[in-house]
């Protein structure tokens, strides 16, 4: 029994709220547990140079922590005057995963901004950051389609993201900050609904870890990752089906 | 009549909510119309240098804006690797007007650290902050006289800030984006229940303004300040009739 | 009667230099008592991005203190890499208020650089700066007529700007650095010589100040406001009756 | 076959050199084919604050290129003023990796730094700074050993670290820069002599990978690391064999 | 003869005054032609931390040019976030220099901050510098002699500088701004008036220089240089000949 | 005698290897006893804003320390986020003085870039550099000429560069770290094969030196320098006749 009496293969109580933000084409609140993160994915009509005149788009991501998001405050990276080495890790992260399952070059010379603001923290931001801008970027480009911009929802697949761990008891689904804190082993995995892997990052620092015990920790994930997809897909509705395929 | 259908004296709809998030002391999301700040308030066990060793408290705040919450998207400063003037005068006037009503000599060698993260800005988010704040310090310093760490809540005066401004047709007050857009004179004014003035900030970047509207304006504010501190009471309850009292 | 013999409504000795350097268009050293600025005027043949292509002009302004202007020496902004809040502020209202007395569509596509460089620093450098630059731009933008490259100078209305405060005694005019630091109430006023306000920032951190306390301080500034813009119609002799006419 | 004539799980020329420079107390070139990189552990008194009076050691890793380590020159992030993220990620991974067999509770209050400095770059720097650190913290550690500081070498475990990835022909052991660039799938391993994984960092950027592709990277990667080890050992001959072990 | 009438080993007018600010203990206005410098000294309680509790002084200097004292207006380094190469190069020129003739060993665990503001840059303003600083550094020096907290002034030695430097007609000594830019050879020169070096600094960007050039150089910078001692001492007087001797 | 054996006028054991790294058109690791120093030269198809349409190139140099390279770490200037003074002072130097004997309206608009990456430092490392980097910017330049871009190599003159200073025992050549910190005066000497200057930079921190002694001291840089010339001509074989000239 875990700390807030789940199972090992149990995720936190899941919600995602759609159209959050007036402002940007698409916004959800994610919230996992306790862990809280506003999803958005701006347009911007340009490409950075190395685009320019490619006819392809860009996507990339921004990731942020409020100052009291997290137990003790948390100074301001604005106010530090530099991004922190593990910001960008994260951002870096969620732009590749993003991209890995849009087609770049279907949705003309634009930009997707996904900004990934986590109003409060109990572990697991960065796969909840990965799972919400799934959507909040589904919904800008569905803005695209309705406005006649794009064809269709250049979108190949569903992905999500989840965090696995090895603690005292043996391998753990999505662990919340204390599990964290404690875990030996820690893995995030970002995943397809047809079980391919976009990314796979497992950190032993305070132990090593088997061969044996990364292939369990990769079955809890896959098994979490299927159910944040299910969850998406009941957020996304009627439009969610448009995946991948010609809108009319 | 107003772009909104708010009559010249109306503020937009206002909500406090308390206890938005698990970890700071105080915590409150502020909407004032479609502007919604997230005001918290941390307490630090330490002060500033100069304070070193003066029995003497501190109160600080910061501001940022989520790239998402206006409609271009803003650069985040984190980014851009400064915090801009705007931000910063925004900061100091946050703090000034706390510090105005708190007295920093009973709360003991702490900072309390307000926090205001513009979520969606719709005008007016600097003076929501500071009506926001307030009511986030006073839950932070309610919780020090819980835990029996001080023996009252060291605030004088309820305050609140809101902005007016002089349109086409003339004096306004509770700008949103649009007509402080298009305003000839814009001005933030913070006032306490008695109705003393903390700042006025009153420019004319596009025309000056003379005596008498300077008066009209201050009239509206004062109006528009009352209302919101009648909100600030009905949302603290009970707690909110401690002011510079002794608690038991 | 004030630490230095003056009466509560009386300004310090005023003097204002004219071409005080040799490369800029317009230079003053203005003198309020102990208080010494170099104000400069530099025209650019260019204009920030969001103004191209639309034939108006821009005015923005710097300010800084040389390290050993003040009582204990400051250190250099260029060092510590960042311009700190309160510089922003101060030269965010400089660029404002003269901006507010300046046709910008009149001027061509030219940016007009102020240089408020704080000599001897003993209260009232923002004020000073203000008044002091308003000769230097005059100056700037009369040597842009006697060249041809504008008709008239396109100045609507003297400004200037002068600190009230509410000290121990009751309301002074043009504080010194004693008196501003033992002040409850400081207040900054920028009006011009029609006794129309441009800016008006009034600020109680150690006090509140009541509506009747606000009346008092504007009066002994508009007092103080048109004794100063006396001074600069003096220093500007002849030229100074140009404004906002045909020169020929 | 591949560009350089390589079969599929063969590894590039790989030479480790000790005792490079004169200063650092461990000192090593490594270089896999062309890319070359100096690995140096340097060994400070002190430790960061949150280790302070802990009786725990601490080490660090740094990361850099020279300007014409690459194909076209890179610019200095001195110059830019800022470190990259991909720089970030890369010295958090080596820090990580080699914490991971160092007992940080056995050589004091002392702080390891671990600079790597790629001099030539054809894919692979950091594995290469993963594997060339170990045997220059080895060196390090066995210098305080040699000094009566330390009683013996705090290793646990060798490691090293090699990159996998999927290319048109299928899984590819030690890529080089070329290949690198055309990979579908790209991943680092760093593995100790046991077989236990201590980072896995999978990425499919361009497309995502199965589980069974992931299974013969994995597979491929150990056959790798394992060769390395071997090189590691050969390098340290005798001292090599004091790990983990008390030494007289 | 030259662009303004000198003869080849003529020095611009020069002229000192001392006492030019209220605030730090030595400060002058420094004059060669058109090139204005403000020098001031301001003695500080500290040391850095490299000479805490060695009884040692120290001397630092920071140089810097008001924006409006080039012919085009200059950006400001705080502006830029940066401090400039050619500003470093010569706050590192004054520093060393002036500390070459102190005795750091006989002020106690002070820092002597010279800062070097050019009001108008019109060429050798790194020279002019040097000159003014001297008597600004010898003021203060002897204001900490007359407060009783040293014995002496611990100046060994009266030291000035000048440029020099080779145009189209020869050598020339004390170079404005456009005999600076046009100058094949450029040559600063710090000397004591016992004609030992300081410094030497030639530079040949645009062409190189022979030995006999050289020593031509040297004699005009030298001639340069015993007048302005002798205008040091003028405007110094008395308290100018208590150079390295005990006060009374 | 001095410590490391050597007379006063003996340069140390001096190498230089061409090619030393795949990428840049030229690169040269030179080591000047334990200093070493890779000296690289890289062509790129731009120039500065400032020559653009002048069919004029340019020569820019950037210079840095490993970490490890000195006898107590040095902390890496892109984690302090700023260049260092003495870095800018280096990299201006040998900007300058590689550029005083390279015709820069005979290579078109490219800009060389120099990057010289101290390995290992025991004085001398600036020198070093520019007798190194002549080399590479010979090698970039005649790789340019093979290439059929440039007709001949505009290089007029060979130049090297070398360090002198007075010690306890006299005036010595090219000095070691320990000799270096310990010398009164420390004097760097860029200079061609004709015995012409290009820099003399001397100074004097510890005391002051005499007309005889600056003459003293340039004699044995003389000396040294053409050594260090006939080494570059060794050096670059057969293709170091083609300076100045066509080629065929």
């Amino acid at each position: 029994m875990r700390i807030d009496n789940r199972k090992y293969n149990e995720l936190r109580k899941v919600k995602i709220t759609r159209n959050y933000l007036l402002n940007p084409l698409g916004s959800v609140l994610i919230e996992m547990g306790n862990t809280k993160v506003i999803c958005t994915a701006t347009v911007d009509d340009k490409v950075p140079p190395f685009l320019k005149g490619t006819n392809t788009g860009w996507i990339t991501a921004e990731y942020s922590m409020l100052p009291s998001s997290t137990i003790s405050r948390k100074i301001r990276e604005s106010t530090k005057g530099r991004v922190e080495g593990r910001t960008q890790e994260i951002q870096r992260l969620i732009g590749r995963s993003i991209r890995s399952v849009v087609d770049l070059t279907k949705f003309g010379e634009r930009t997707i901004w996904i900004d990934c603001d986590v109003i409060q923290a109990d572990g697991g931001t960065r796969t909840a950051s990965i799972t919400g801008s799934f959507v909040a970027v589904f919904d800008a480009l569905y803005a695209l389609v309705k406005k006649g911009e794009i064809e269709s929802i250049p979108i190949s697949n569903y992905i999500a993201a989840v965090s696995v761990g090895i603690s005292e008891e043996g391998p753990i689904l999505d662990l919340n900050y204390i599990e964290d804190s404690s875990a030996h082993v820690d893995m995030n995995v970002v995943m397809t609904e047809k079980g391919d892997f976009v990314e796979v990052q497992g950190t032993g620092e305070k132990s090593t870890f088997s061969r044996s015990e990364l292939d369990e920790l990769l079955e809890l994930a896959e098994e979490g990752i299927f159910e944040l997809i299910e969850i998406q897909k009941e957020t996304l509705g009627e439009i969610g089906k448009l995946i991948g395929e010609k809108h009319e």
